[in-house]
């Protein structure tokens, strides 16, 4: 059964769109689950910009009520390999939280989705963050998500009103061939999608970073074709 | 006793400073703390962006480590009517939580001010929000505060490596005229901040908005003479 409104209507969902391939299938369980969606991608001076022109793509593909862009500089911040250029994205695994961690990202793009579901009414939100197959970020573990699902109900004049948020992590225990072959199923179409740290202008991936290794595993375990676009041959 | 570092050096603290007479107030204190201010200023698309400028000039007034612009157009979110031309600033007190109120402001502010807390390995954040003359905003009152301080200790790499982050809201019980006197006394020059909702661009206030009332009967109460510019002379 469809989740619905008061009005009887599809409940309204925010969710975080990226343009890469594990919030592009956040974004097709949230529409199969009858959810009507309001994507949500943030530009906060990521090296990949890639990734929200892929954001557009899977949007456009999947179907959405409304897509929203919003820019914050995260770059004036500092501090991740992903928004300064002066720090490395590492190509081989590193121990511990990597340079690609993004200080208070999370906290900040779903205080941004909280915001723009408490104005649609909306009282879900979706992100697809994902606490197995990652890369050791804190704030894609399942601690993270309940400390913000409780700052929710208090941080609004919603929440003060009786809403009580659901934030939605579909993903959480899924590990990436898992998260590909639902995608599969749900007819997500890989190759627009960018998860490549270190994209090219193109949105071709560089095959050696984080992402990209942990991405071509996932397709191979999944036992999937990898339609993903190298910007050089893998070795 | 100042705050020291691990070095034995004055401690860092991120301080939302937003040009307004709390968070003037607040920055004063945390300097008079023996804190080394690092004063984070958000251009949200606020209306009043006069407050920006007045931000400014109260940094180089009281002294600052560094200060940092950051522009996030909440305004793409819509829902208030500090951000949001079509919805009009009340002139009269309002029951409940008034249009002014931003939805998730302070939970995206503080967001930022955490990552920059964590990239300057920083544990202390202050806030000037005050739960006693205030308009009600959900985001202002101490369940709020604590709920932020649980998210902040899973949300950074930081908090998981053990460092506990402080947000430190000195003016939260305190009334609008305690307020002006605590600044009084540690020099504030009130008549360089702008809390006027919609002042025009020279920073002059409208005085008929609930920040320039709860101002007035403030300085009134306090006994203290108002040196605010007003666009138009009182009634």
């Amino acid at each position: 059964m469809s989740p619905v409104d008061n009005a009887g209507g599809a409940s309204s969902a925010v969710v975080l769109l990226s343009g890469g391939l594990d919030s592009a299938v956040t974004l097709a369980i949230a529409h199969d689950q009858g959810f009507r969606c309001y994507a949500l991608s943030i530009d906060y001076g990521q090296r990949h910009r890639a990734e929200l022109e892929a954001a557009r793509r899977v949007a456009a593909s999947l179907g959405v009520a409304e897509q929203k862009f919003i820019r914050i500089d995260l770059n004036d911040i500092g501090g991740s390999a992903l928004t300064d250029p002066a720090i490395a994205v590492p190509v081989k695994p590193t121990d511990g939280i990597p340079p690609t961690y993004v200080p208070a990202r999370n906290t900040v793009l779903l205080g941004l989705a909280l915001g723009w579901a408490e104005v649609l009414s909306a009282k879900d939100i979706f992100i697809g963050v994902n606490a197995v197959d990652y890369s050791g970020y804190p704030d894609c573990r399942p601690a993270f998500i309940e400390a913000f699902t409780k700052l929710a109900a208090v941080a609004t004049k919603a929440g003060v009103e009786g809403q009580r948020f659901q934030i939605h992590t579909p993903l959480i225990n899924l590990s990436k061939a898992q998260i590909i072959a639902t995608g599969a199923k749900l007819g997500v179409d890989f190759s627009i999608t960018v998860s490549c740290y270190q994209a090219d202008p193109d949105g071709r991936a560089c095959g050696v970073c984080d992402a990209c290794r942990l991405r071509a595993a996932g397709f191979d375990q999944a036992g999937i074709a990898d339609g993903t676009r190298y910007a050089t041959p893998m070795v």
